[in-house]
């Protein structure tokens, strides 16, 4: 089974007999408003463990180096072990939630260039928003790695807009970590799911994301159950065998 | 006496007979917390003229290009007329106040390089700390003037950081606005005072800026009215004649 190293809020990491691979494990623990409103949604674990896989399977094709190694059930799966760089990096196509509160502008508001932010990640100060400067005046990452991070968040940008356009999802914004391998390697990793991006229905405008969660619009099970369908349909089911 | 057309939380400005030239009154007001502390300073508007004065000519005489003319009382000064770009751009050499709270790090902390930030003046809003992205995405200010803008800043500490210390004072951070010429020529505006900036005593330690007022730690005037002397002792009495 291994040793338990890190309790997150949506995931588990474990150790294996392979010190340079953890084994995750998705749990069903849905957390809005930096863990204030919490709750157990069953099969949400299996949800984004499927998700996830699909995804990174996908981005891996593509070129983008990232820690995902396998699915092994449903909801586990088996990464390469780096140590996170505390930062999420977050990509706005199209304004909606903390950016359009933060400075006023109607969500749905599509942006010219897609906006890039990234945050501190840090429960105690409430993963503040953090500029270059900061970052490097604190030492969290290095010019060259922070360059590299946003080099890989736009090339998933532009992967994953048009394959989820091409399944009626619209790529409104998404947070990516990433996190250096034992040589300093930077790879992407965490996850990437409906709990860190928004999609919304191209056709009925539909929120299918954790913002079903986070507004109380509905069964978010349901929704991230027919993005899995989607993908599904698109990549192949094969991709989670 | 011309016409005013913006009154600010602690000055307003008024047309001139040359419509290219506007005159400043400094008013007694001090706010703190976006406005939420408030109160009448007698002889506040008379120090923070009179200092902004001597800053403003020095940086003029460096090489700075600044939006001052000359001072016509002991509160009014006459600018060239700008439109001001929303923006607070802020250079810290140590940390404190905000910035301390927001990362956890101990206040006089000193960095390596300083760091930069940048806020929207909004009230309404409650001028949110804000990134080189979302400037350009929601059309701020155009890349050049923010690298102009950054370029003026440095140079500012450059010349600051040194005249400060030579009376005894540690320039800790500050504040700087721009604005745009009829031509769009970008120069340095606003004020430059110890409303704007974190000044602390070389020997006391003692805070000789807003945060007297902000903290409640003491009498504002007698500490305004002491780093008037320092610089009037330093670069003569007759700059403001």
């Amino acid at each position: 089974m291994g040793k338990m190293i890190y309790a997150g809020k949506a995931k588990q990491m474990w150790t294996t007999e392979d010190e340079d691979v953890l084994r995750v494990v998705y749990t069903n623990q849905a957390t809005a408003l930096n863990g204030k409103k919490k709750t157990e949604v069953e099969g949400k674990g299996r949800l984004n463990n499927l998700i996830s896989t699909l995804i990174f399977k996908y981005l891996n094709a593509q070129g983008v180096n990232t820690h995902f190694i396998k699915t092994i059930s449903n909801d586990e799966e088996l990464v390469r072990k780096v140590q996170i760089i505390p930062l999420e990096m977050v990509t706005r196509n199209v304004a909606a939630g903390h950016f359009s509160t933060r400075f006023n502008v109607k969500e749905g508001t599509k942006f010219a260039a897609p906006i890039e932010e990234s945050y501190f990640k840090s429960d105690e100060l409430d993963d503040p928003f953090i500029n270059n400067s900061q970052i490097f005046g604190l030492k969290i990452a290095t010019e060259k790695e922070i360059e590299y991070m946003w080099q890989v968040s736009r090339k998933v940008d532009q992967l994953l807009t048009p394959l989820f356009a091409s399944i009626d999802l619209q790529l409104v914004d998404y947070k990516l970590e990433f996190g250096r391998l034992k040589d300093g390697t930077v790879i992407l990793a965490d996850e990437f799911s409906p709990d860190n991006c928004r999609l919304w229905d191209t056709k009925s405008k539909q929120h299918m994301d954790k913002d079903v969660f986070r507004r109380s619009l509905g069964d978010l099970t349901a929704v991230y159950q027919e993005v899995l369908n989607r993908l599904e349909a698109k990549l192949g089911k094969e991709a989670n065998k």
